[in-house]
């Protein structure tokens, strides 16, 4: 049998936390052997999510006071919240330089500082970390993640909006300067933390946007959409809260450019996802729905004519706390550790 | 005492139908004196709308055989299914030429007969019906509807769209050739009839687009914005299905028409609502949320600004049932018969 | 037109307070004059609740420095929290003795103050008007509360499960050692404090019980069925958390005594209703639903034959917020103040 | 690397199909060679369940004009409507005596001929296999299932009461005369039919009772409980919808015998599910979430004392697409082809 790699989970009682332990739980290489909480340190993880009750798993710790080098992790999972998440970073790669690390926070997605410091409100603490982060993008950037110390994994709307996205872009197939992305997404977006606004009565049997005009996930997009394009690409997007527990969906309008139709603007993604486990691209007209990815990996995208001669309609939707976190996370350890990429991930969506 | 109008409601048992009665029961000028449901014909209220089971109401009828002339309808609402209307409302109209007609189906919207040729894949039956037809956009037209005898009520997406957009048309404040309307609707609004796809398990914990490129409203849309623009246009439109009752959410993109800033935008439509009862705009840049309509006849619309230079984001909210539909169309019934407009109108919105 | 009563809320931020003036905006004679948030003290109440956007209504104020006798209140509605209550309405009934108080907490639902300290962990601070209080379960004491000062309005779980099983008890018609009420609630009865417990995500797509055998709410559910037996009755109650908004559901176990059949059972709560607004019993063997009842005032009761002979189930439901807080503290203060008791609750349910 | 069984699904284009589908496509054991769908005949299984389409899987064919003998399979699930399965499976079994065969229907879960009459309301047209069949609750019937041909598999709510009830009653630890279950269940539990009772609006957002007094899981109920009691138990029981997809929770309420107390009876569990891989028993006083155990073949009970002296409250909870039906139908195949038990069944529970 296979050597299993040593894990740590930091921030285990979030939901992106918990997500990683449903998957790793059950992944063949990994074996979990360390679980943060500050809040919950001391508690057994049944405590804070008592569906993994029947497990064994080790007991919550608090960062502080933990010993990285003696850890000895071969892949450390950060799911802390922004800027925490740059010191315990620092302090862990240079206790402990050999372990891979692969950050869920957006604290390591920017690479210009002074994006990161406009958007953030602050100077980045790490900024040394923060060059050499990768943009943990699977699909768009694989090469440079199997190589990487420390991976960014990008966030969920921008995952969503990314991949059917980016291919357009690279080939020069449609307009840059009129894309709107209308994204909406269920509530484990908002994560755990107790908010009079993500309370049940509170988001349930209703609708509305957020963040309009100024969410941060927009600096992802710039700076994604911009190499893609080889020059600025700035877009319009409004994230909206949907009362349900996982998905991201977005509605994307684009124009084609220089005759591209729509069916144009379908091939391309078909083709360029051909050999893709995770994402996938519906034939040409057909319109995906969230509920069909919960709980896998997997990526739908639906491209439509629109009845506007040359402007299509594109849909994609994912699991925000698979590929549009932990997934997608997991994805990048198997790269960064060498494994099928496909390993501990492969489960099928839960509809209904 | 004033006397009340005696209040038939043909097509009772669907999700319309019960939300008339809702209101009726209430409205302190109206008397229920017919119900009508083809299926449940001598079937209670009470048997296909249990929340009813405390009050007095008609027993439900077919309407084959009803005598128009001798029931004597003040005013007759109309919620059945779209070509059977055409035929009903003639034979009604012929038989009962002092009734009113509050229409609640898409038979009498279109004013060209080509364009619901085009849409509703047949000819219309009724044409000389359809040119007396009035368009029931209370806001929008008033006048008419004031003298009309057959309102044909709008639609729950084209009001929801209708209302932010056509005062910005008529103002000549944006560019007609870019407008997107992302749309996003509660459950309801697919109606009662028993299909797969409506049920629950299917639409609970997801969302998504459907009738991309081709949904029946853009005809009626297409009609009343070309009006207001005195030219074509023709507007991107996609309507989403959201898991909750109730609800109509318009994300609509705009860009700013010679030198208009979103700030110019929102003033227009703050002034020109802004002696209306039932369309409430917010303070520049707050975002509404479609719960805080529910259930009452109020539409809610703000206006924010895009990061993109000169362009803007409008949301508008509607309950579909209410001011989507059968709301509206009490409100019509209080313009044709005199009453004062909020009458029976004015339940606050139930939240949570 | 009648003179309007000057009415205070106390608590306006929470649930049953955004309740009360939902309804009481709507009350013929009804004037919101005061409306209190120690938090939010000095926002709109549009800040806290958008859907009062359109109306005027005062602005939110601490309690700490008003002058009671002042303001002459005629009606103050305390929605204050456990405790608090007790130390607010010492000094407001000391300052304004005339005004009369309609208290929705729990603090003075409870005649015993040992049974008070045992349930609530403290010595009552204010016991001259605990013992001055009256219970205000409206159909069972609505000749006590004609004449009080201070009504003590019940909990939702207990008016759900009081209205059934007093008659029954009173009539001797069943077995008192073997009650089971197996009650769900909606989300809203927990209030709109931000509890991880109670987000969106935690608390859709799943079902549990709380509170098993110790909730607060069974020491008002002894005191009246004792009363209403004269003896002591303990009877087996469990709350469920249900993923909706409104509504209380009580399934009744119970044992018919002395040749007691299910239909007797039935006849007698027939019989003790059939003049009341606000309580509709079923026709024997119909099972109620809460959406039915959802933001009316207006309680269901079905009664059904077990296929063990001589038991019956009894299902009864209520909108929480409304009959079981809200709404019957209106329906008290109409009794109070002496006008109609259906006045401003006539609200037909908001179904679907 | 082992070689699979040839699998077919008769009846996937339903809930319990799509879910042996998503399990079965993970067991490294199984290769499903067999759809079968009458009304969806000839489509691609990704037509009926967008979620497979990334998927390779047969074509859904009809029943009729299959050679049960030329497909030669070694499993076949049987997830078809009541009655037709009792024809489908005696053609089946005559063809292909070799086949083992996972009944998901009702139809040969009573051994008793008299009893399916009176609950089903015909007479058995299959009365030699329902006597070979085995009652397929794994946990109590494991011996025999392992050499059964035909296994009936047990019904969601029937599964969930069992489960906790079964030991006690062998236990002889409780009170057979007085056991209450008050079960609670999710939308799929209702089916994929398109019925007016099952759409998203009739059922979210509400609350209610079901075939109270009569639903066929009760003949169930009685057989198995009698059976492990040695002599005739008939228990309460009352179903309930829950507005949410999946999850069945029963509250169950009993009496201790000779002096057990709820702490016994939680022992008794305890030890009798110690190596259980699939029925988990919470420390004494917990109180299961349905949540917790949704996607996955795990059942949570958590004993409590009730307030009064002697009594328990014991709930039990399970996914009824799960354990409650496809999770452990593949559970005994497991058994039936001497897999190890839990193969194809890690799944951890998705939550949130």
């Amino acid at each position: 049998m296979a050597t299993k790699s040593k894990i740590g989970v930091l921030g285990a009682s979030g939901y992106t936390g918990s997500e990683l332990v449903r998957m790793l739980l059950r992944h063949p290489r990994a074996e979990i052997v360390l679980l943060t909480a500050e809040r919950s340190a001391g508690k057994a993880m049944r405590d804070v999510f008592p569906q993994f009750s029947p497990f064994d798993l080790p007991t919550l710790l608090a960062i502080e006071g933990l010993d990285w080098g003696k850890l000895g992790l071969d892949v450390a999972f950060c799911a802390l919240p922004h800027a925490t998440t740059q010191k315990v970073l620092k302090d862990l790669l240079a206790q402990a330089p050999g372990t891979k690390v692969i950050d869920l926070s957006a604290d390591f997605r920017l690479h210009d500082t002074a994006a990161y410091a406009k958007w953030y409100g602050h100077e980045h603490h790490a900024t040394e970390l923060q060059k050499e982060a990768v943009y943990g993008l699977t699909e768009i950037h694989r090469r440079e993640i199997r190589h990487a110390r420390l991976v960014a994994n990008p966030g969920c709307y921008t995952t969503c909006a990314e991949l059917p996205l980016i291919p357009l872009i690279k080939a020069k197939a449609i307009d840059l300067d009129e894309i709107v992305v209308d994204a909406k997404s269920g509530m484990t977006g908002a994560g755990r933390a107790a908010k009079e606004a993500m309370l049940f009565s509170e988001v349930s049997e209703g609708f509305h946007a957020y963040g309009v005009g100024h969410h941060r996930h927009m600096a992802e997009l710039d700076q994604e959409f911009s190499l893609a394009a080889g020059r600025d690409v700035v877009v319009t997007f409004t994230p909206h809260l949907v009362p349900m527990n996982r998905g991201i969906y977005s509605t994307i309008y684009v124009r084609g450019k220089r005759g591209r139709t729509p069916e144009d603007l379908h091939a391309i993604l078909l083709k360029f996802y051909m050999k893709e486990s995770f994402v996938h691209v519906l034939p040409f007209g057909e319109v995906p729905q969230s509920r069909h990815v919960r709980g896998s990996n997997i990526t739908f995208i639906g491209v439509t004519k629109d009845r506007i001669e040359g402007r299509a309609i594109i849909m994609s939707t994912l699991d925000n706390l698979v590929k549009g976190a932990s997934g997608q996370a997991i994805q990048n350890m198997n790269l960064v550790m060498g494994y099928a990429e496909t390993l501990g991930l492969e489960q099928v969506a839960l509809f209904p």
